[in-house]
């Protein structure tokens, strides 16, 4: 690459640390730092937050950067205005007005989103997504989220919310989610609602292999997957579930949006064997004219430490366009 | 309204009629005519819809015509192509090529899209959604389908087959839908799906007073609706589960897309009761901050006599700025 190529800040704040990268418009990250972040209070956060972005520009003067900077969080953002709203782990947060301070402090043009929304860019710019107009990118983790990518735009909505489709019904009568609601997608298909149901449903099954891992509170989805194919009956019952309701979740979603791909990133789906399992279940139903329209259903190739930087670098360009 | 005003031409193709029209910019329909249709072959329907046609340009040689046509129809179409693909009234139907047709016959430029998607595209130009950027237009009659405008603009997926939400999941082990499906919102909430739960649980209520009205061969979503209101059991039970799986389908919606508003159209939804039953329960089970992106949800202030007319001439409108 030529070293005067010009390269664009992204900063990828997660909830254990603060990942700070200069990339280029190929996705090449030529320089990137990693920083701590401080949870506990909304101004320890804000401290680190700024110290980190202070230390990273002031170390790369040199280089032909661009006077964007994209940042993705967790939490919700307010787009339009820059702000990052909150966030349920820093008790009592208030928001941060990254657009103005960093404005004021840099000069710079700041646009702010969350991380499932910059992951989808990072799809759509440098991943599989660049191939199709309209595709998905859901995030099955700790909680399930998607960016929705329609005719190559992130769909947003009205308080930059869409997406948020882990709150959508798969079934009655299920135990009840933090939203209040007890039908929701991710009570029985994130990695942290499968391991309640773990704990909630051992006492049926004290024989489970599952029940030294609940004892030492070292239980992962990936535990329960490997125990299901093993015949563990609750890990078996936990991943029959899983399947059928990100299973019903994705056919809604392919019904109502008629995408061409689906793009499967988070820690849950890492499996080639649920992704097959996955994959049939949403051809075998959905409704034909949406079903042939959906030409790749696969797990991302972007790899998870970098997904975060590029696709906040992906948010600076999208936003030079419509900023 | 000035006579030189420029005119589009909308073209209404239903089951039961051709409604052909000259449209102002302010929504104004200056003159319309209406037509049979007869859905008997491929070719007597071809021969129907062009006749008409013909018909009506020829009759208004003398306006200042814009030089697109705006056509809706029912069933499935190729919208960058222009084609109608066809739908299952017609048995054997090939796909009719109007925009090659009509740009071969009258020089014209042809715009066309499902009745859905333009009465979607009617409520962004001349009704309600002009308040809005990010609104659903939700059709509750003999099926259900939804057309979704985010920023703006109208989602049509990879296949133009977005927003067709009958199709999504509202319960397990209902009665198999024509999809293939046993959980689909049509089958609980659309026209035809709650006369066909009176036919089939009639047995179960034979003192129900709607026996009368399913042995008449009469019986409709408004006499289900009225003797639910008077206690009549079987019409309870069937009016409960609508607000349910209809309130089910749009919350699932409201937390995938997060619009502004939601305007509902079509037969069924015509009581404003309903109306508050269904805003009750979307607004009491949506999450938080999609709940308070949501301003409104209201009936329709287009007449369903015309909507489909002047969402024909908007389809032509917004076809002139990405055509």
């Amino acid at each position: 690459m030529r070293v005067d190529e010009p390269v664009t800040v992204g900063i990828d704040i997660g909830a254990t640390k603060i990942l700070i990268g200069s990339v280029t418009r190929q996705g090449d990250i030529i320089h990137h730092a990693r920083y701590g972040i401080d949870l506990s209070t909304e101004s320890s956060l804000k401290g680190s937050i700024y110290r980190s972005i202070a230390d990273y520009i002031h170390g790369r003067r040199e280089e032909n950067m661009s006077v964007n900077i994209g940042i993705g969080v967790f939490g919700h953002v307010d787009f339009e205005q820059g702000d990052w709203l909150g966030t349920m782990r820093v008790p009592g947060m208030e928001m941060i007005r990254f657009r103005d301070d960093l404005k004021q402090r840099y000069g710079m043009n700041v646009a702010i989103d969350n991380d499932v929304h910059t992951a989808a860019l990072a799809e759509l710019h440098l991943g599989k997504g660049r191939e199709y107009r309209h595709f998905l990118y859901v995030n099955v983790g700790t909680g399930i989220a998607a960016g929705i990518i329609s005719d190559g735009r992130l769909i947003r909505g009205a308080s930059n919310y869409a997406g948020e489709i882990g709150h959508t019904f798969v079934g009655r009568d299920m135990e009840q989610c933090m939203c209040g609601s007890s039908w929701c997608l991710e009570s029985a298909a994130s990695g942290g609602g499968m391991i309640n149901r773990a704990i909630r449903w051992i006492s049926d099954y004290p024989d489970s292999r599952l029940a030294p891992l609940i004892q030492s509170g070292n239980i992962t989805s990936v535990d329960i997957f490997r125990e299901a194919r093993k015949g563990d009956p609750l890990s078996m019952k936990i991943h029959k579930e899983f399947i059928w309701s990100i299973g019903i979740g994705l056919v809604n979603l392919v019904n109502i949006l008629n995408p061409e791909a689906i793009i499967l990133g988070g820690g849950v789906m890492r499996d080639s064997w649920l992704l097959k399992e996955l994959s049939d279940f949403i051809y075998q139903n959905t409704i034909g004219v949406s079903r042939r329209g959906l030409k790749e259903i696969s797990l991302t190739e972007l790899g998870p430490q970098v997904t975060g930087l590029l696709g906040a670098a992906c948010l600076a360009w999208d936003y030079e366009k419509i900023g």
